[in-house]
């Protein structure tokens, strides 16, 4: 299977004329090899030729040697790791993975320059952008354990409660079903922080009237979910209906728009049209989904820009949102996998308007 | 303060030629704006001119407008970001910040071939390097926090517990004393994971015979703790003695070198020398410390390469370690403060040999 995928990103790299690849980013590191390494500030780097030569750079403290099945390099604090690496680049581009610290390829350019960095991420995100059927399954259980867990916070949310308190919650349930860490902190808004997309959680606390937004996942043998759901603490005013009804409205226009061969711009018009359609547009202010599995944001974006093709096996989020500033906020999230002829939604939890 | 902070980072860049800086990391942008900003993988970048002009680029998701005392330019999902910041740009070097996600920097390069990137970073690094006084304070209270939350870990260990438990019970502890998250994820180790300096914290049993490792911080009004205790279940071996006493040896020798004029690499060879006397040098793979503040890893390294001269004000960590693959591990970590004739530990936690 590793070989398969290393195959794949090979085939990126002759078809880009890249003869050689720096891999940095923990999760193409794991899926191109199996181990998680976490570099923290040192560097990690996978080395990779187009004539399949494949080598792995990493800080002794990770003790790594006998767990791999690639050649490694290690260093310790006191080498110049760069100058390590430099050493066995050949003259020329260098594909660079768009999230290694500029540090590294800076010192990179200095030490060598003869070397000319060029985004290098495409080759790797092109074969993970497809999941196949055993990441699909782990994809199912992660959301499935992430409906749970999300019910199950929804029925213990009471008007005092903090939203510090909703997310030791989330953290706590999801750990029982044995997640063993949520996918990304916890985003529990209340009231009108429900209406900046990227709040964070604090001490809030949850009264009646209040829209509440919980956009949570958790990470499930590696694979990540990603769902929101916008409830009501009391009776909702006559805006908050009508904007949640839009949103479901939206989030279904978006997820009926999937299918294999439409760009994934197509995606993102169909749930922003029903939004602009009702005079929400400006109020809509992302873009309407991501994609996710290893990581719970990666390649492609689900945006007015983008050209990506949808094919079987594609996982993204469809997450449209309305933000009212000072006042409240509403967004529905779930998760698509692309089929032959469709999409498979992964999340099952209820999106009718919940009133608590 | 912010206008203090900012004009240390100016003749930082003055003094080394730099007419533009480009800051990044979310710590340093806090510490120069007040304001935390998590921009995940979106371009976030505080541009600073040497002649004081500055302004903030950053996705509109993150709703600043309004928030800052710094100019602020925002962009949103549709727009090219880097074209964007590229236009504000004058020709010539232009410091980046080393923890800029790459994608960014071959991007600007692309964008504007009459720029120059180079490392900026040691500009805010060294205006970060010595903490005020009420920064000061504010590590003191971390440190106080964590010892307290380790303390009551260390008195609720039992054989049979997994080391993830043990993980969850540090946050719930460190959560109830006010922390709103830790400053890493609790690395526990028992038995032979110890010998591992950056395993991941799984779901080994504890048994008797274990050494337990507890490497662990929280976070305190946005100020980082660190430290780690090595106690042990049962009655140690004779090997497990002499080795605890020679790294209790160890960092007592590091603190005792730090004084304000020496260079670190000096901390590092005072308590590395009493692990080589001993001939347990090999097994000391890391380096002996590293600078905390808003960050639980910050400038600078202390290592056997540090020329970096201690001052006061700085805080950094002590953690001499010993591992014997297979079979245990040690380290006791403490974080120092730079006085006016030497140090102070910020950490009380015993670090007398305990036997559960």
């Amino acid at each position: 299977m590793l070989n398969q995928r290393l195959s794949r990103v090979i085939e990126n790299m002759q078809r880009t004329s890249l003869s050689q690849l720096l891999v940095s980013s923990p999760a193409s590191v794991f899926y191109l090899t199996g181990k998680w390494i976490h570099p923290g500030e040192r560097m990690l780097a996978l080395l990779i030729r187009s004539d399949g030569a494949i080598r792995l750079f990493a800080n002794r403290l990770f003790a790594l040697s006998g767990t791999l099945s690639v050649p490694l390099t290690e260093y310790d604090d006191t080498e110049d790791c760069v100058k390590i690496l430099a050493d066995h680049l050949l003259p020329g581009a260098i594909g660079i993975d768009k999230t290694w610290p500029s540090l590294f390829t800076i010192r990179l350019m200095e030490a060598r320059s003869d070397i000319r960095p060029v985004l290098g991420s495409h080759c790797v995100d092109d074969a993970r952008l497809c999941k196949d059927a055993a990441e699909i399954q782990l994809m199912r259980e992660s959301s499935q354990k992430n409906d749970e867990t999300t019910l199950q916070v929804i029925n213990a949310l009471r008007c005092g409660m903090q939203e510090s308190n909703v997310a030791a919650l989330y953290k706590q349930i999801s750990a029982s079903l044995g997640s063993s860490k949520p996918s990304f902190a916890p985003l529990i808004c209340f009231g009108a922080n429900c209406a900046e997309p990227h709040h964070d959680t604090d001490h809030t606390v949850l009264k009646s009237g209040d829209s509440v937004i919980l956009d949570v996942g958790l990470t499930w043998q590696s694979y990540c979910s990603d769902m929101t759901r916008t409830v009501f603490m009391g009776t909702p005013s006559d805006e908050q209906k009508r904007v949640y009804d839009l949103i479901c409205a939206a989030n279904a226009a978006g997820r009926a728009a999937v299918r294999p061969g439409i760009p994934l711009k197509e995606v993102d018009r169909a749930a922003r049209k029903v939004i602009e359609d009702a005079g929400y547009g400006p109020r809509f202010i992302h873009r309407t989904g991501h994609g996710i599995g290893l990581e719970v944001h990666e390649f492609p974006d689900v945006s007015a820009t983008s050209e990506i093709i949808a094919k079987p096996g594609m996982i993204f989020s469809v997450e449209p949102g309305i933000y009212l500033p000072g006042s409240f906020g509403v967004r529905v999230e779930d998760l698509v996998v692309v089929t032959d002829d469709g999409c498979e939604t992964l999340n099952a939890a209820p999106r009718e308007m919940r009133i608590l």
